[in-house]
């Protein structure tokens, strides 16, 4: 059964509703979404007083968000709030009448909820299994321990950009004095936080606003060929040379600068200058960006209600089975020729001699490598290659996605597959496994030519003395034209193993079974 | 109801079957397709005689188109042979054959037939309703006379680009000899056409592999931004610049030529070269290139069984509407955003003061421009681009689908339009255009933000004088949301036409329907 739940998350910059349809556990995708900056927390200051004009746009967004959430049929809404309504002396005067105006039970999440739920929707887009999550927002800071794969203990501090911003940085020119007064501030708030300290094996993520698009910054700078901040890791280096560089431009020069938001560059520089502290103080070298947090972490509770923890139980395979049971391609199909391809690379381990890392990648192209032709059946390659790196797969690094999805862009196109545009995104090495897995991915799809599973199997004999292999094709049924179409397919996997490739079609007995 | 057919085309060169999915006369899209290239006129010279190792290739190919179709349960079959069968002495006995191992009973087209089928793809793909086309395959070339959109007479000349290599260019390095002999004896073949002149209104369309291989040596010379060669206007000084290159240059080069399959270059200057001379005796300026022919005009015949001409009556609508269609968006949604576009266009005509060729695109792209959230609902404004860039439409030109391809991009996202990568595409006037269609258009969307109509009509009063514009937007219910994001999201129009724009919310009388 599918179900429409909306998300509002009331931020003190900007509201936000996210619509999601969902099969509980199985699989879900976003179906609206309207973004509004009405910056709640504007003119509060440290009075802590709602003021009335932010007030009146922020109800106004809400009744809106009610409105269409009618509109499109939504059956249930998580309502959350955070730094500004929390923070305010006037909040439950506000909550009645957002109540009254929308008919939403609203709640106000403390310091430690938001930090939470943020590092929840964090631990989903990125597998993190132990280290701290950062959540920077309008009103405050979050940091949240993860151990053992759930968010632990977790601190709000009043560090969000936009209030910073007013507190320290409220002048057209920024002096160095200020931005000294400003990190002073933040290594104040830090200090209590012993547990804040990079360990071996720790991983920091960060999500929020100020953080994706300080990493649009640094992804322009660097060329980054994807448009997605998903998984991306941020030098520290950078993230210093960025905030040196922010607070000294202009406001004007800073909304010209190349991947920031105009309308967040009143308040990047405070968000920089926070980050970077917070790096120096925790001693990491990278942080990792989450596109995933506070709403994203609110909709997995509902999401994973059924379950013991909130938590998706094996990330990279759920991004893989989310994308293909959205698009609702040949399940079977997908299925055999994930299986098939995973068959001969486990038996053709001497002669490829790729490391197991590569073989999970493989199995993600092969479930994947069809869901382009949602878009049109012609060219449906490019067009997988396309969607993948659309939808991104969280869990996978960004030079993981781009080996997938040039699986499926190589799976059927003729001659032989190259990095093209994401060369930056591969290692060593990369570009000849990317030849040797195409030539078994493409095997795989010809043995599957006619979609009905009738090569059931293969048996691959190795004589590298010789420079020779047999793939058996262990049929069952008529299996010429699968055999006739692979037979026309092997120059990839030929020329990637430098082995004279020989297919025989074989009869496949029931005890052969290894599915 | 949906039915699948399987078109087989037996060329001189190549032989392909495509599977297309479809419901009569309302909608049809590609499900599978095969190419293989079996070489059947291969070594038959003028002997006519069809050759063992051709007969076998063709027959593989054959059966194992069969068993596809049985195995993706494929219903019907039209199966067709050209000219190297049609000329062959010994087809009876290959027929036969064929018929006996595939169970389908193959039609040899004749001369005309195979013009009338081809030209019958070329006027449902382009639109063309007097003129010629000019199908030039690998035995034979058509030409077919185009009068009130059917195709009349049509001759069958023996002009093919794999005969005329063996015929006449068949050494290493080819002599300015042999290409005079391949181009007199080209023109003998003309000489008896005195029919086939340019006339004033007449159009020139091109198919088949040879002229598609010839558009992609010309567009990547000039870096079209399109990666189709659908409606394509090739200039006949280009292809006779072409023509002159092709032929003196080694086979290894002509392989190495960017835009051309290397499968094809064996022979593709024979082909150019009787382009070349077709396009002097006619006197045509121009060819526009159509990427359907003569396995498209099978299938239409089919899909448009039940009208009373196989011709599409309206193409560019039917172009726009198969295409929404196919992608099953909201209907109701998109025919509403394209509804109220039309109107503010209709009404604004002396603030904007665009030309009615503006208002189809208009219309289009109201149609189409949430198609892309088939990929994602994230960016699916950059999905519907991608979508329709990567269709076509046919029926339009590709400065019309750029047009209708920006104006989905920019339907939601912030900021102001332009052409970007699709500039040289574009003409004179069309950059402003565009911003001023944009904003017409995100306004009808965010009337129709909740997908309801429930704004059911608008009203627009345009002050010139005194430099503003008010749009009462007629509402059958509350409407407070639609009107929040229109109103905030009206910095385009403003822009595109200099007038202060203020909104209204009137309401709909049931005798205000304009529908």
């Amino acid at each position: 059964m599918s179900h429409h739940i909306a998300i509002v998350d009331l931020g003190s910059n900007t509201t936000r509703l996210v619509i999601y349809d969902y099969e509980p556990g199985k699989r879900f995708h976003l179906v609206d979404e309207v973004r509004q900056v009405v910056r709640l927390r504007e003119g509060m200051g440290n009075t802590n007083i709602l003021r009335a004009a932010a007030i009146k746009r922020s109800l106004n967004a809400l009744r809106m968000f009610r409105a269409l959430c009618d509109a499109l049929g939504v059956e249930d809404a998580v309502v959350a709030a955070t730094s500004a309504v929390r923070d305010a002396g006037n909040s439950a005067s506000f909550l009645a009448r957002a109540e009254a105006d929308t008919g939403w039970t609203l709640r106000i999440l403390s310091g430690e909820e938001e930090g939470y739920y943020g590092a929840l929707g964090a631990v989903n887009a990125t597998g993190l299994s132990t280290g701290f999550v950062i959540d920077l927002g309008g009103g405050s800071a979050q940091v949240t321990e993860v151990r053992g794969g759930l968010p632990r203990q977790s601190v709000s501090l009043p560090l969000g950009a936009l209030r910073l911003t007013e507190l320290f940085l409220d002048s057209p020119k920024v002096t160095p004095e200020q931005v000294e007064a400003l990190r002073s501030f933040t290594r104040e708030q830090l200090e209590p936080l012993d547990w804040f300290q990079a360990q071996p094996g720790d991983g920091l993520v960060a999500i929020g606003g100020t953080i994706r698009n300080l990493t649009q910054i640094d992804q322009a700078q660097k060329r980054f060929p994807l448009d997605t901040v998903q998984g991306y890791e941020l030098q520290a280096d950078s993230l210093h040379d960025i905030s040196e560089r922010l607070w000294r431009l202009s406001l004007k020069k800073r909304i010209a600068l190349k991947g920031l938001r105009s309308d967040r560059a009143d308040i990047i520089h405070a968000g920089a200058l926070v980050f970077s502290e917070m790096l120096r103080y925790s001693g990491f070298a990278t942080i990792t960006i989450s596109r995933q947090g506070l709403r994203e972490g609110l909709f997995y509770e509902q999401f994973l209600a059924d379950q013991p923890r909130p938590v998706i139980d094996n990330l990279r395979r759920f991004s893989v089975e989310n994308l293909a049971r959205n698009f609702d391609n040949d399940d079977a199909h997908s299925r055999h020729v994930a299986f098939l391809a995973l068959r001969m690379f486990d038996q053709l381990r001497t002669a490829h001699q790729l490391d197991d890392s590569y073989r999970e990648l493989l199995w993600a192209a092969g479930r994947l490598h069809d869901i382009g032709t949602v878009v049109n059946y012609q060219s449906h390659h490019l067009h997988s290659y396309y969607i993948v790196l659309n939808h991104t797969l969280p869990g996978y690094t960004p030079r993981e996605l781009a080996l997938i999805a040039l699986l499926c862009r190589y799976h059927r196109s003729k001659g032989r597959p190259g990095p093209k545009e994401l060369a930056s995104l591969l290692q060593k090495g990369d570009a000849d496994a990317l030849v040797a897995l195409v030539g078994i991915l493409r095997l795989a799809e010809f043995f599957e030519r006619g979609r009905r599973q009738v090569i059931r199997d293969v048996r691959c004999h190795v004589d590298l003395e010789h420079g020779w292999l047999q793939i058996e094709a262990l049929a069952a049924g008529d299996a010429a034209m699968e055999m006739w179409d692979a037979g026309r397919n092997l120059d990839v996997l030929t020329q990637a193993l430098g082995l004279e490739v020989e297919l025989v079609e074989g009869m496949w007995l029931e005890e052969d079974d290894q599915h």
